[in-house]
């Protein structure tokens, strides 16, 4: 990732959380006095985020130490120390909650994504995201998908072509929607349609594209449309995902299934951050 | 709220969003499409953030129109028409993933800090949020819990003094914990102290604080502390309460009850947006 | 207080003032240059800023190495040896003004609130500032006002509950309008209360607001002010505070004076920069 | 002026003072209420920046009308009606404090400017400023100066060239600095020698300087200065002037008179903002 | 295109431009003088950028009226009208050097690109960018080079995978590069790889590159791997192309040919801004 | 030049790149390996910004090392080794292009000003720029100039004047004009007319303007221009000097020589970075 990226999504946080100060502990720790801490999972999960609180603290104070004792991605249960933090209580105590904030929101993200990849496990399906993240945090959370296993669609509108019904109906049908992206985006790019129905399948395959979403459709459907499109392009199932039986979708044959329930109601982590004085 | 804060966020999510332009939109639709649209809710619960809808929609185009059929805070069923949008084809394109996450994000945390004041509805006890929000939107979140009915706990580190543990260890003592925030802080500003046991209640009592937090207490042990406290502070009960029976902390007799899962853990509200061309 | 918000202070008046370069330096004064200097005070006073001081040169050169000699807050007559200097002559000369601009400009709102504080001493009256500020340095100027012993008033409109006429006008009467803030605000806030007139006194404490501002009273009224409140809620005296004789007003039994002039008429201490060869 | 720098100055300033939002003003005010209200002068001064206030509550809200009644730079009278407002009373309660911080000042130094100004009528001596201005609000502060009748100096290091006795020590003399400037500067840009004696004088005339700065020298010096130069430079007296009997030192004979007092020590003109509810 | 994008463009080249004031402007021209004048191109070309330049005039003063005369990407004469403008002197002058700057620029970049595809009309091959653009203005070089008749390359390393010979040397081999790159970008897009010899874009043929990059090879060479490569990717010839004959090199069979020059070396298209007073 | 200002284009320059991420490097490139090598120009020109080139792959990467072998404005013959750099590979891919536009680009430029330079060389007149650079990287394009051996002209519309014919229309005559200019600007500027005609010029004389400008003048009217101002002012050759054979026009006597298309149409110098792992 772009750690440019990350220090600016950092900056903003601290901003708006400390805003003009952190008025209780400059009044009430000494700025010399020291603390140690331990980050403990409080629940069964995987862990994602651990390089993005060391950059929350260190933007705050390059006096603090932060150690991870597990691995970026590891599945953890309650009870497991994953990193270890010292340095100067104020600043420590000024960064918690950012810290906390992101690492048990991209740990819930990337545990809820390694249960989808369980679920479909030893099939050729991957689970893939959507663009329903939570606004400014795009690049943490798609990030926290691939950390809990599965792959990202694409980021935003601009790298990647994804023809639904209103492109459709705007440019006269899929066949000159398609024509039209060909003629007009990056050759590196591959061109999605959305479709509900044979019909569209098939004019799907004939336009050439490269990847069909087969949207809300039910298991017998897709099962069918797998069939149907015999290889000539990627086959994606979407559609309240979150709410299927993803091993039942993968029998279907999809190559992928993609999740916006991954980012968009993904739990937090109970993570927690004991400290005491050094 | 400060319009230019929430313009700043809606400036960077579509930023983040569209890059450097919607390459499907802009290759399928031709410019001079119009198109016109309803949002519709997909299940029942609190609409909140209809007015940041809009802002998002004006910053990409002026000749948008988006009308809401319902009211900021108003409870819906699935089926609600929550408003009309009509305008440019792919503007409206351009701008629809991005109003839809604030939109459902916001409207999640509504309808489940609306349920929390229901639960506890007809007591004196009132629900509150707490630091625990999304990195970057703090003001919409608490925003949207004052939408569902709740209070809002300080915004910042800023703008309210809580004494906590690590804060007591390093002043030494509750006594001279509150004795130093009283001394630097605002007059303006209360002084809450977190407590764990009825010695350190009544050190916060002694010391005078404004509101006492009973942190990760049983209903016992909350029900004893505030007839000790008897009025001479506010009560505050912490600690997983999202995991709580709430009417019970309630009957506890405490005044506020914060909740961090209105916020770090609400699911997005099904909203839909259905369009088709003018 | 929050350094990322310092430097960012730091940053825009380096901008402001060396633009695209400093094209006297770098015409005049080869790269490789040093220099050593010190800060000296012309007059006698409080000197705030110190640290500000420290930033603005390192934020130009890291190689820069700045030694205060007296402390924060300490005050000093004129002739005083504030603070060593030495470093690349051209990064020196180049953040010399701005530096100058800035510890002068706190110097001089910490002397001012010392003599308004030394003006009360030995009594219970504190000294607090309002939001007279210069626009874009409050932060600076209320941490100003702090280190020359005053107490901070709210940092805007966003931290603290100050209820006018024309508040209490459009919600008809100081008792709505009270509940209309208690019912809205956090309850880590205390409310303020502007009053002209016993009357308005009245209504104040029935409302139970916790700070009664007596507005642009005569001494008389403030005592007979002072009385009729009787502990029920903090008082403070306003309104050209700037021009009074302020033992007088703390004989009126005040808690608080605030003095806009602290902030928007202070003079700039006389500090120079005294610079040679190394 | 560049209005684009002035909305960035406004913008943040606003940012600053109303942060999350106006607590008391959106609590107590209803969104609907509409006011209006009078800018008065409480004391005789120049008033300037008429047109910053209109852009600060135009960038609150669009609603608002903003009339002055006076124009800019006009010198007036303690009760003189300055300017009406009116519109949304949430909106313009939430600018007023920004609005008046920022008349207030520029006036105050506009009046101060036209103090020294009127100090030196009929003589053919300039007024100019320093760069002893507030760090952030240069360019308001220099346009304050420009309101007042005075000329500006450089804005910053960028746009002028002053060669102070640290850039000669370093260069090697009068003679060499001036020549290592002309060789790199635009040609465009006039170059000023800072000196304090006869002997330096000639050294600058013999470089060609086309502006010679007289550092702290006593009447006589000046007026001697000024003969030995006999026109072959523009004269400018500086050092500590804001304490100077001004129409002395004009009567030495130099052109320009700089003063830092105008920007950095100039008190806000008492003005203030009376509303009432429509 | 993201009009957000192209504003921030515009705001940071006028403040680049005009920073704290045209002085020329605001001395000598009266605030109500009103101009009109004609863009007028002094050589053939394409022009692009029109909506660029209506932009830059709106953002510093909306009376300002822009009427373009000639259509985006459409090729002229020397001396053709290409817009009117009228409006107000100090606006329209402040912005005219920006305007003609970045319109001369786009255009001259639409003219080489113009007549690189010219020079293989009638063939299949198509002319595309590179990452060799003018940093911080990719977005309108990107567009300018559409408007000539050019497709896009990826815009950055974000949103396209090019697989050059560091990558293969680090992954060991083209076979496991491309694998990497599978397992961890989105299935939206292509994969391309960069070859020199015959055996190379066998490896990539194997791995199912998407496009394979023919880099620095002699026609002998391209034809001789177009016919290898046989259908089974896409062929992009790249080296130095903008030294090449393009019609030899499309004859060689290549679907695509990269040329940095496009942007990185074209010339200003010499257009001039006429103005007369109103 | 200012630091600040450099980082600040490299960090958007960067951003505007790499965008998310890397996706290549990051999928291909195991995060810790190390690459080394080295910058070799392609062609031969004059080597500029190498401290440009440090400030980005230190933005990206404190452990990359970059080590210049030539010096900044050095002529280089094709073949030459520029710089060595080695650190980790990832890093380094990251960076690479974005090094390479902006050292290309002002090396082109500081070449293309040096063959100006040598042409008209034992001459007194000066090479000069103009405001006719890229958009957002002006300070850089000036700088290269510098380093060609050109001197600037003024920066932008706010540290120069230069009074047009449009100024001249507006005002009422040059002498109008001029004394616009001297009442309101600094003392530190310079005056510049563009005059056409000798009558024009006789105009500026009498007003005593500091430089004349020669607009699109013949070597005739020049010649004759210089003769008729004789030392009065300074003088400027303008109008599309980029065509003009340069030593007649300097023959003419004029003391600068103002030429748009060393920033707006230099090609980038060829140089190229060969890696190898390490």
């Amino acid at each position: 990732m772009n750690n440019q990226e990350i220090d600016r999504i950092v900056t903003m946080a601290l901003a708006e959380d400390i805003g003009n100060g952190d008025i209780t502990g400059e009044a009430c720790v000494p700025p010399k006095t020291t603390i140690k801490g331990r980050f403990i999972a409080k629940e069964t999960g995987v862990i994602c985020g651990l390089f993005v609180v060391e950059r929350v603290f260190n933007a705050l104070d390059t006096n603090i130490t932060f150690t991870p004792r597990v691995t970026e991605g590891q599945e953890i249960n309650g009870g497991t120390v994953i990193a270890d933090i010292k340095g100067p209580a104020q600043s420590i105590l000024a960064g918690e909650r950012v810290a906390l904030n992101l690492l048990q929101r991209m740990s819930g993200i990337a545990t809820k994504t390694a249960a989808a990849v369980a679920a479909i496990a030893n099939t050729k399906t991957k689970i893939t995201d959507t663009r329903k993240t939570t606004p400014l945090l795009r690049i943490l959370e798609k990030y926290a998908v691939r950390c809990g296993g599965g792959q990202n669609h694409r980021f935003g509108l601009f790298d990647g072509i994804l023809i639904k019904d209103n492109h459709i109906a705007a440019a006269g049908g899929i066949a000159s929607a398609v024509a039209a992206a060909r003629e007009r985006i990056p050759h590196t790019l591959k061109i999605e349609v959305e479709t509900t129905t044979p019909k569209e399948i098939d004019e799907a395959i004939q336009a050439a594209a490269d990847i069909i979403m087969l949207d809300n459709m039910s298991i017998e459907e897709m099962t069918q449309a797998v069939k149907q499109i015999a290889g000539r392009a990627l086959t994606e199932a979407s559609g309240n995902m979150g709410d299927q039986d993803l091993a039942t979708v993968a029998a279907a044959g999809v190559d992928l299934i993609s999740i916006g329930a991954l980012t968009h109601s993904a739990h937090a982590l109970d993570i927690s951050l004991k400290l005491k004085g050094v």
